[in-house]
Order: structure tokens, then C-alpha cells, then sequence
């Protein structure tokens, strides 16, 4: 009898979370009901946001109940169907859990993709998907470079942070991108292109202000934050009078038990700046569109990404906790 | 021989200005250069801003020299002149200083007022002035409230607080106000027409929201936010999506020597929030305009103010100091 091997949650996480705080487990397919349908995930897409859904506090989405599995966005192959909609052997990307079977509800958010339309399916989750159409919507819509800007990038080498510079850069703006440790750096410089590099590691915020100051001595008019902390608080303290924020995370805040914020938001003032938080899904209706343009730079070479794919459920904790430690290198995906 | 009386800032705060910090001290009145003009001050506005300028900090002006008088936005009569614009007789508005006679300088910012066109020439600090301008043009600018919008407003018994709450009731939307003290909040409905204020004093941020909550069940869609710290704290924890705030100030944060700032900027991503730093000078080719419509609103009816005028320049420092004790009532005026 085939089983789900499930990644579930068994208490919630004070700050960092530990292997403890999660279990493995598995439990027998129930029987689907009339218009549901079953997908075997084949990789599920690790997120810094998941942190989010594991606490109990508000948030856009309702926490993930102790004993469940780990909500993640995840694509698969549909093996069994009561839904008219969906038929065995298509392909679904859907916001499902770490789980090696999940069920489609009718009514739910589970869409077809057709995976021939990209070299690897995978690239659904990472610049086809809620990752890149991040950058891309945050970027275009909020930030809207073009040339004389200088945009400013916290958490440069991930997922989201290479795609945003990047876009940024086609539209002819300077980028700028702050990560951690050397290599990090050398790949947002020779890799995806970025114009300035800054290394974070042991440096305080005002130390970090002063890397930003000597790569932008103009200032910075732009800004994507998926930081916050020290970083958020460099970029402060470098806006140009009208400068935009595009605040995407907060990822330095995420395992804090008590956030620290940002210490100067007086410089929001002296610059007339706006900060502006957003979550991919204002634009839900426009994904398909968002996703065409992304599928246009990729195939004109404007674009480089990377996938850090870890094999196997039982990868799942350290998989998860790269996003935290930094050790991913490139969108983070686990392959189910 | 007349002497000019001045007070000087003698060393920078360190936190809550002290009186040692400044001095009242005479000066001879230096011969006027051609070109210049000598002012008699009459008045002098006492704003929260001034604690800025006193700090060796970047900022949007430079700090007050140590050894010079206190800069501040004063009314006054030329009483002699050698600038063709200005005659003795002329009542003049600028930013000059905390002392009895000032220099107009050729191309300086300052502009002559008609005194007569309001029942007291103070009204030109106050309602008409940066005071009433940071209200009108942050409402009507970045918040543009309309009916089924909530304003919640920090620091609404102070002067730009108070105005900004009734100028969106004018325009149809809700006005809950935070103030300290019972007084206060009894002033905020009775005299300002809010129709709900909360008294800060001696609640954390969460007990706070929690009033705000109660206030608002369905959450503010627009804050005009003067004090920061738990203020704005509870205000991120009750934003509708889409909120706009707009960033006048961050009182609570002038003396302290390590700001706290805002630890739930979070918020802003869950709701997809606009946080919009401004400095009224963003409109200032506009405000004869803005200084016409807040004149209209006076004679409607629509806008009550306050004035608190204290006397004498040997009273500049308690004066100020009123506006962090939260002891004035009104509109903070020094009478020269």
C-alpha cells in the first residue's frame, strides 16, 4: 500500500527553528472525495516566508497547525482524479506541503503547467514562479528603474535578490547588492552582473553604510529590501531625496524572538522616501503576463539564475534551514 | 544702544536638552550690509523639529552652530533696511532665530505677510503656517482621505495632530486620535471633533493596539503618524490592506540617544502598506495655495487651533520644553 511521507510540524519554533521542532512521517492515501484529485509532488519550493506561517502570530495566511505538514508551493503529476478539471499524468503547481502526496480541492488555486515549455520543470518555482514574478512585480511595478537610477539590493544572491537586480539592470539602472562572505559577492559581480558587491559579514550598520556610501557616493534612489535589520538601516542612511523602497522581507528578523526594526526611520523623512511593503499576490491576476516577460529575458540571455536542489524528504530540515545560514546558492528547491 | 537679546544653544544634548545646554546672552546689532535688512522679531514658533537641528547629525538642514542663537521660524517688523523689497514698517515671516532682531539677507527666504488678513498676526505660525501647511499637505497629498477611510493620529492634540484630523473629517473619513493624558483625549473629541481618542500614557504598543482595535474594529486605512516608538507600533498592528501612513515625525525619538524605531515593519508587508516620509518644503511653491484653502477652512468653521503663547524670550527654554512634557495646549508660541 503506498504511503505519504509527510514533513510535519510538531511544535512551534522559538526563534531558530531546530530539527526538533519537525517530524517525518507517514501516514495512508485516503480515498478522494468527488472533485478532489491526488498529485504526486515531485519538488516543493523552500521559501523564507514558510518561517513565517510557522508562529502563531498574524500574518497573511493562517499558520500552519502543529501536526500538519509544512505548507510549501510545490509542482507535481496528477496520479488519480475525481475532478473534471484535472486528469492523471498533467502537471500542477499549487500552494500544497513538504509532503510526497497532496490532495487538489475543487475550487483551490492548483494550476496546469505545461513543464515542455522550460528546460527543467523546476523553473517553475524558481524564475517562472512566485520568485521571480517577485522581482519582477516588485521591480517593475514599485520600483521602476531606469537609467541614472541606483538601486540598492539586500540578500543580493538569493533567489529573489540576483532576479531583481538583474531586471533592474536591463531597464538600465546600476545595482548594487549587499550579501554574505566573499563568494557570494564574486557571483553577484561575475555571475548575475551586478555593478558593486558588498560582503555584510561582521560588519555593523554604520560600517555597512560606509561600503554603501563608496559604491553609490550619489546615494541610492532605489531600494529592494529582503532583509531588514543592519542592511535596511545602511540603506537608510544612503537614500536620495524621493528614493523608493521596495520592502519584499525581512529575513533577518524571521527567527528573532524580538525584531529590532529599523533604528532611522528619521532618514525616511529628511529624504521625502517611500517605503512600501508587498506580497506577490497583489498582482495574482497578472501572473500569466509576468510570467511571459520573465520567459522573454531568460531566453534573450538577460537573465541568469540558479537552483539549489536538495534530494529527498528527509533533507527537508537542513534543506530549509540553507535559506537561514546562507549555504543555498540559488532558489531553493526540494526534490520529493 | 540697542542690543539684540538671543538664546544660544552652548552644547549639543546629549538626550533631553537641558537648560545648561543654551544660554540668553546680548549682542550689539551689527551694522546692515547692502542688500540686508534688519528685522524686530515679534514672535518665534516653537516646533519639535528645532530638537533636530540641535544634533551634529545628517539631516535636511545643518545643525545650530554652538554659539548661535536657536534657529526658528519668526514673525516680525523690518525696522530698517537696505534691500529694496523690504521697507521699515513691513511685517516679514522666515527661519531665522530664537532672539530679538534678525538679518534678512538678499535672496534669503524671507516673505512679507499681510497681518491684517487674520485676527492675530500669530495665526501666520500656526494654521497658516508650516504648522498648518504639514497638515493640509499631508492629508490632502499622500493620505487623501475620502468617506469609509479611518485616519489614526499620533501626537492629535498637538498642533499639526489636531489640524490633521479635522481636515479629513472635512473631507468625509474617521479620526481616531492618540494623545496622553484624559485631558488631552477629552480635548480631541470635545473641542476637535475626533470621534475617538486613546490615551497613550503608561501602555505598552500591545495594549495600545488592542485600544486601536476597539477604536477601529475594521482596522485604519490611513495614519498621519508625529510620534513613532509603541504609537506607531499599534499603528502597523491595525492596518487595513493597502494603508497608507504618512511619516510627519518621530517625537518620541528627538532625545532619545538610540532610537528604538518601529519592530513590526512586518505589518507593512502583510498589508501591502505605503509608508511616505515628507517634509512639507516638498510643496513650497504651493503654499500660498495651500495657505488659501487652510484660510477658507478657518472661516467655515471647520478647523479649531490653539495657540499657546508663552512671554519672553528668558522663557524660550521651558517653552520648548513644554513640547516633551506634552504641557502646551496648542500650537507652542514664544512672544518676543
Amino acid at each position: 500500500m503506498e504511503m505519504n511521507r509527510q514533513f510535519l510540524l510538531m511544535r512551534r519554533p522559538q526563534g531558530r527553528p531546530v530539527a526538533e521542532d519537525f517530524a517525518l512521517a507517514e501516514a495512508p492515501l485516503a480515498p478522494l472525495a468527488e472533485g478532489q484529485f491526488r498529485i504526486r509532488n515531485r519538488f516543493a519550493s523552500l521559501d523564507p516566508a514558510i518561517r513565517g506561517w510557522l508562529d502563531d502570530r498574524p500574518g497573511y495566511m493562517p499558520p500552519v497547525a502543529l501536526g500538519a505538514p509544512v505548507r510549501a508551493t510545490t509542482i507535481g503529476e496528477v496520479v488519480e482524479s475525481r475532478h473534471p478539471a484535472f486528469a492523471p499524468g498533467d502537471w500542477v503547481l499549487g500552494l500544497h506541503a513538504i509532503e510526497t502526496h497532496s490532495t487538489g480541492e475543487p475550487g483551490g488555486f492548483t494550476q496546469r503547467i505545461d513543464p515542455g515549455i522550460v528546460p527543467s520543470p523546476t523553473h517553475f518555482l524558481s524564475v517562472l514562479g512566485a520568485v521571480g514574478l517577485t522581482a519582477w512585480f516588485g521591480v517593475t511595478e514599485i520600483l521602476k528603474p531606469g537609467p541614472g537610477d541606483v538601486l540598492l539590493v539586500s540578500g543580493a544572491a538569493g533567489a529573489v535578490g540576483s532576479l531583481a537586480g538583474q531586471i533592474a539592470r536591463h531597464f538600465g539602472a546600476r545595482a548594487v547588492g549587499i550579501a554574505g562572505g566573499p563568494e557570494k559577492c564574486r557571483r553577484l559581480r561575475e555571475r548575475y552582473g551586478f555593478d558593486a558587491a558588498i560582503d555584510h559579514r561582521g560588519k555593523s550598520a554604520s560600517a555597512l553604510a560606509g561600503e554603501v556610501r563608496a559604491a553609490a557616493p550619489e546615494g541610492v534612489s532605489l531600494v529592494f529590501e529582503n532583509v531588514g535589520g543592519p542592511a535596511l538601516e545602511a540603506a537608510l542612511l544612503n537614500l536620495r531625496d524621493g528614493a523608493r523602497i521596495a520592502l519584499c522581507g525581512l529575513i533577518s528578523e524571521y527567527n528573532a524572538p524580538e525584531p529590532e526594526g529599523a533604528r532611522n526611520l528619521w532618514q525616511l523623512i529628511v529624504h521625502r522616501a517611500t517605503l512600501r511593503g508587498f506580497l506577490v499576490s497583489e498582482w495574482l491576476d497578472r501572473f500569466p503576463e509576468g510570467a511571459l516577460r520573465m520567459a522573454e529575458l531568460v531566453r534573450s540571455g538577460a537573465l541568469v539564475f540558479d537552483e539549489h536542489v536538495e534530494e529527498g524528504i528527509d533533507r527537508a530540515y537542513p534543506a530549509f534551514m540553507r535559506l537561514f545560514d546562507g549555504t543555498n546558492e540559488g532558489k531553493m528547491i526540494l526534490k520529493l
